[in-house]
């Protein structure tokens, strides 16, 4: 049976809703998973209408295989996810109502996850001062994935392949990036990308593990987190049979990862992590100074439902335009379907 | 008159001496810039003989640009520095007569650029474990070279057109980087980056300051110092007529800057630059896990003298097999003739 993705809309006045119109037109997705879009009906219909209509929206609160089965290619599934907009989006706009509509698509898609109504969810980009204005405190998709699915041991992994990137810390001050670097973190940092690597490939290459300072510390000279917690942290890991190596340097470990000779790379931080990353997946217009090419996916390991995600904001100066790439959003879905047990 | 490049040989036993002949061998160096190898005439002899002696040499202790203009393109003048080896080099050992050699033909080039008898000087990989058997107690070239010339401010610059990296700071860990990132030291390096710039380029672009903290601290809510150093090192370097802007998110700052946006980014600590210059610059082959491709120029801003440098290390695995790349030697040479102020 394809695995059924439920793709979120995201933010209403961001590009969400026209890259999953576009991503879904393309016809060889279909042949691999079924799609359902969690989202108000009436701002997917203005995402269509602005591209041509390209896709008949049946909207439903079934999902089925039996259901999804009988769509034609042209044929979108849509679940309703919280109170209808009723109006208009205007795009690029900051509104509460739509970080509300935003947050109520996200929710409905984790619930529908934890049901097992469908096997993966794919997120678009959210504003997070819409997500604020509407009474929300988290800080992101991963805090809300985390806590309304009870998770308190996850990471975030980037993804451009061949490059995969998992962090031990994300969103926190550089100090105190560096006061997380414990031996029990980075042990479980370890075992979440083992886990993950090993639904992804069919024969993993090791992980290596990025050190924390320049050299990965040279011994010592330089820092000694590497001796005192991130060696330590691996030869457990080793002793418990997972294939891992490191501590390597930081500043050339990627350029090998980039080469093909890691399945991943746990990083300390998040720009360890987050600049190799975009250097690979992100291109600037030398004539415009704009971000011409944005490729990359998130996946948060350790939830008990599979999560990935586009790797790149609402672009709220593109929304509306139809012209925002669907790259990431394709390549987000690709990795949401390998990470199904059952794609037989 | 064409400027006057000392280049020293490196550790004998690494690929120093092999590179320095293949990039003389380049007929189109010798019009834009005169060369003088200070160096063991007897370790370029060997490594001229391996590479089939596509080069005369001819030793003098006379540089001048009388001489220079008489030499032919096949021909090239080795300033011999320090006592001879007088003994075929064995090539991948580590010997502390090999680190004594390095080290006089860096010290005499040193004094060479002082008393202005050349223009710049140019330097070939060593072996810090060989330099230290030798009885020297320096770090590296950085170290030696502002001892030499008395320098107490200086920076060091990766380069891999059009990506151009100022670390604030460079060999400490990373929490004593946090603690470096200082008001006074920030404005430091923009300053020299701004110097510098305006040497290289004839139209530069603005100077990008990267923050230290992921999204360049989200405004204090990971980590202070891009409030409290940087934004007022930033605003400083701005009323004294500096164009620079910042701080950056330093994820997505050097994709920026690699599509032309800027004539450098100053970055806080190594791996901020390192990571994605190496990225740019450094190459793996998926079939054979080795370099394939290192490329990039270390030019140290600050000094008296104008020093640049080969971005690789000594490769003892491939030294005396004439299959080292040059690339990056001829790229430190031309950064050179570009920072020389009489290139006309």
């Amino acid at each position: 049976m394809k695995p059924i993705l439920g793709v979120t809309m995201g933010d209403p006045a961001g590009i969400g809703p026209e890259i999953l119109i576009k991503a879904i037109s393309d016809s060889t997705i279909r042949s691999q998973f079924h799609v359902v879009a969690i989202a108000d009906p009436s701002v997917l219909a203005q995402a269509n209408a602005l591209l041509g209509n390209p896709m008949e929206l049946v909207t439903s609160q079934a999902i089925s295989h039996e259901v999804l089965n009988k769509l034609t290619v042209r044929q979108l599934l849509v679940y309703p996810s919280g109170m209808p907009l009723g109006a208009t989006v205007e795009y690029g706009k900051v509104r509460a109502l739509y970080g509300k509509a935003a947050y109520d698509s996200i929710t409905c898609a984790i619930d529908l996850a934890m049901q097992g109504t469908i096997d993966a969810v794919v997120t678009n980009p959210i504003n997070k001062e819409a997500l604020r204005a509407s009474g929300v405190i988290h800080a992101g998709h991963t805090e809300i994935f985390a806590e309304r699915t009870g998770t308190k041991l996850y990471a975030m992994m980037l993804s451009h392949d061949p490059l995969r990137v998992v962090h031990v810390s994300t969103h926190v001050s550089l100090r105190e990036a560096c006061d997380r670097v414990k031996k029990q973190r980075v042990l479980e940092v370890v075992e979440l990308t083992h886990k993950a690597v090993t639904s992804l490939d069919s024969n993993p290459k090791p992980i290596a593990v990025a050190g924390l300072n320049p050299h990965a510390g040279e011994g010592g000279l330089f820092g000694v987190e590497e001796l005192q917690e991130i060696i330590p942290a691996i030869e457990t890991a080793k002793g418990m049979g997972i294939s891992v190596e490191g501590p390597f340097p930081p500043d050339t470990v990627f350029s090998r990862a980039m080469g093909g000779d890691f399945s991943a790379v746990v990083v300390m931080y998040h720009d360890q992590g987050h600049i190799p990353l975009k250097m690979a997946g992100f291109r600037v217009d030398p004539n415009t100074g704009k971000f011409m090419e944005v490729s990359g996916v998130n996946i948060t390991l350790g939830l008990p439902i599979i999560r990935t995600s586009v790797d790149h904001g609402t672009a709220f100066d593109l929304a509306g335009s139809g012209l925002a790439s669907e790259t990431s959003l394709l390549q987000a879905m690709r990795y949401a379907m390998r990470l199904c047990p059952h794609t037989d």
